[in-house]
């Protein structure tokens, strides 16, 4: 045991494992053995011990811990809280609710303490038994390759390492080291009512598995290492994919070019939003493949505008324009990119006027008309030439009201409800409300970034030309 | 079943289903399903049965099949072969053999009737089983994702596309089809004894490992499509990885850039090996994890000159300067580029000699010493300047003898073994045995590539110079 665990401090740990390590100790024969190990390893570490308060036993245990670390010399830390009762306030399982507990306690007395590494006790029939919990689930490859020897929580602490050195040794091993050596252990946790699941794996499935393939455990953990290294790979696919397009990172929200993510494989994007999903909620432990699933369908076939598709933990995606978001559903998305009118404004010849997201509108009248053909085959939205001689009431910029209709330019005859004209256009949803449109009273003479109106337009007959123009400013 | 099947060519198949589609009919449920659905859905099919001679009603059920298919119209095909005869003069479990001997049936059939693509009856549930026994033996991921919707078996036949229409589709399903449309079905060649493996992971693990997830069959589909995914992803990784690292596909052997493998990490070089060991061996379906492990650690920890390393299927791994070679372990790899002399051959001054490998050794008399300075630090080892008064015999290219020493330039006295010589400068053990010496009886003046014998080195007291210089012809 000692030989493997010197092995992994010289392999997997090579340069990571800063001193002093904290280490999780539970009592039980597995965290007994680790800290055993890591002493005579001689590295600096510092007892931690969580009461998880299920048992009537647990007082005595953490004061048997708690001697221990006073025996070999070590400095003890502990906590106690009731597992039950955090467990039904959040409706979480009751082993969810301790995991999150102990590891909350855990990297808060790591940071407490300066120590940037945490050792816990999972042993190589632990991992075996993770394998097959995913394998039974039926999970990806994230779940199959297992518990990685040196890893992040990214949802307890951005930097302190987790590490598990005994990753590689049996239980039967650990069993044998605390007999040996006299090691006076608890009641292992793991054999808790609460991991009946899992000892029912122990004890009657991995069993009766074995009577396939005797060697059944080894090869399993061989499989999970195997599987490591081609999640690695993959995440390296991902990671490349992300960087070419992603397009924001917002608090709450990311934005990816929806044209690249169409572009590529199912493949790419499953793994690509598993990861969205804990970028954006670092809880978020496995994603269920229908969620994903159904994203990526959304992708795929396309969707129509403002419509919207539910994604994970209280997450939604939606697409806009060339863009595809994915948000928390309480979150407010920036919209300072666009130009947005948040209330009537007056518009004059001569005055700019600044709307939100640093655009800004200017009317000026043009005495020449000399370039009138390049003024015909205009072609940016975001500029508009009308008669002046028709505009003869009080220009207003403002948002959209209910009812109002209007005659784009190619349009000889009747009209069109702006909602439609906005919808027609693929004009994302969440920025119809505060599209800035120019009217004279009730009438809509352009809608900037789209068409002016077909009544005001340039004829023959045009003596005087108004010039409208809504610009980004450049300023910083 | 249909509709599956229909989506089944809509989606997967789309644009490389040509007809005919030739189908392999055992007579089971499933086959007979398959066979009607393709009829069903127009598809134009030819049938082909495999007798395996394996059961005493074998001869019945190809008559079965047969009449089955003139009653639908349809093209018949079949053949007979003792597969218990293959498997035992081939060192072959039974199932091997039926497995190789059906699929170069079905193979040879449908290049002999002109079919590009052939239909196998495999189902959800044989995918089910399928993966779990990779799962019993520690897989990877080629091995976890399961069998593939549409695929090829370069073993059999490098174009003809196989594909399994049924492969989403569950054996109750199956049966239900048949009982509905009152096809007659024979016993099933999957309830054969040969298949007592899978029949027990069937009747008995499976329904067991459904007490602890009951959605786990349709979870382990889905989980082999999530990892079909993944495992493109690496086959990517891979193709990009060969492509940078690959010097020479030789017929049985590949040369690779030892530098960059050295480079690389674990994971992309276990998946360029299971590759390496597929192309050079198509029949090799799987690698052992500590196989490919072997040659990892080979790689990652340098190796000795001539020291090798066991493969997979009869090749072996090796390095050689720079490069890394992977070979069967009875081809002759080319030694082409080395300069190598197969015999002992005369060498005169001012006249050419031509070895192999496009290789020409010239001795020439220089009668000035001018430049002597450039020619004392010359540092190109295929060039030697020695004193010409010191050669008093006749030269003689060869390649080395037993017993064979050598002064080497710089060593002012004694000598070394020429065999110890090329150890120290790691010259490859294959090129040893006929590296070009050039030598004076059995004193050797030169190593071309490596030194010349310190006794005929330039000296203050040199009148006249002998050049000698080993070139690699320019010629195509």
């Amino acid at each position: 045991v000692l030989a493997k665990l010197i092995s992994f401090f010289d392999n997997e740990c090579a340069g990571i494992c800063v001193e002093p390590i904290l280490v999780g100790v539970s009592g039980g024969p597995d965290s007994l053995c680790l800290l055993d190990v890591l002493v005579r390893a001689q590295k600096q570490v510092i007892v931690a011990h969580f009461n998880h308060q299920l048992r009537p036993e647990a007082e005595q245990e953490a004061e048997h811990v708690c001697k221990l670390a006073v025996k070999y010399g070590l400095l003890f830390v502990s906590e106690s809280q009731d597992v039950q009762v955090f467990a039904s306030e959040n409706k979480f399982s009751v082993e969810e609710a301790a995991r999150k507990l102990r590891y909350r306690f855990l990297f808060a007395q790591a940071r407490n303490k300066g120590a940037q590494v945490i050792a816990v006790a999972h042993h190589a029939d632990d991992q075996v038994e993770t394998v097959l919990m995913h394998f039974l689930r039926g999970a990806g490859l994230s779940g199959l390759k297992g518990m990685a020897p040196v890893t992040h929580l990214p949802e307890f602490d951005p930097d302190i390492r987790l590490i598990r050195p005994l990753l590689r040794t049996w239980r039967r091993d650990i069993d044998e080291y605390c007999r040996e050596n006299h090691l006076e252990t608890v009641q292992d946790l793991s054999n808790l009512d609460l991991t009946y699941f899992r000892n029912r794996l122990r004890h009657s499935l991995i069993p009766e598995m074995e009577t396939y393939n005797p060697g059944f455990k080894q090869a399993l953990l061989r499989g999970a290492e195997s599987l490591t290294g081609d999640f690695q790979l993959v995440n390296n696919a991902v990671d490349g994919f992300w960087k070419s397009t992603i397009i924001e990172i917002g608090k709450d929200y990311l934005t990816f070019n929806l044209d690249a993510l169409q572009a590529s494989n199912p493949a790419v994007l499953r793994n690509l939003f598993r990861r969205v999903a804990t970028h954006l909620n670092s809880g978020v432990r496995d994603v269920n493949f229908e969620v994903v699933e159904r994203v990526v369908r959304f992708i795929r076939d396309g969707y129509a505008v403002s419509t919207k598709v539910d994604f994970t933990d209280g997450l939604y995606v939606f697409g806009e324009g060339n863009q595809l978001i994915v948000a928390n559903r309480y979150t407010n998305i920036p919209v300072l990119d666009w130009p947005q009118v948040r209330q009537t404004a007056k518009l004059e010849v001569g005055v700019p006027l600044f709307l939100d997201g640093n655009w800004s509108l200017l009317v000026e009248e043009k005495e020449s008309i000399q370039d009138l053909a390049g003024i015909t085959s205009n072609s940016d939205p975001f500029q508009a030439w009308m008669d002046a001689d028709l505009i003869c009431g009080n220009l207003q910029v403002r948002g959209r009201k209910d009812g109002d209709r209007f005659q784009p330019l190619g349009m000889s005859k009747g009209s069109i409800k702006v909602s439609d004209f906005f919808i027609n256009e693929k004009l994302p949803s969440r920025r119809r409300k505060n599209w800035p449109l120019v009217s004279m009273g009730d009438e809509i003479l352009w809608i900037p970034g789209y068409r002016s109106a077909h009544p005001y337009r340039l004829t023959g007959t045009t003596r005087r030309i108004l010039h409208f123009e809504l610009n980004k400013s450049r300023k910083v």
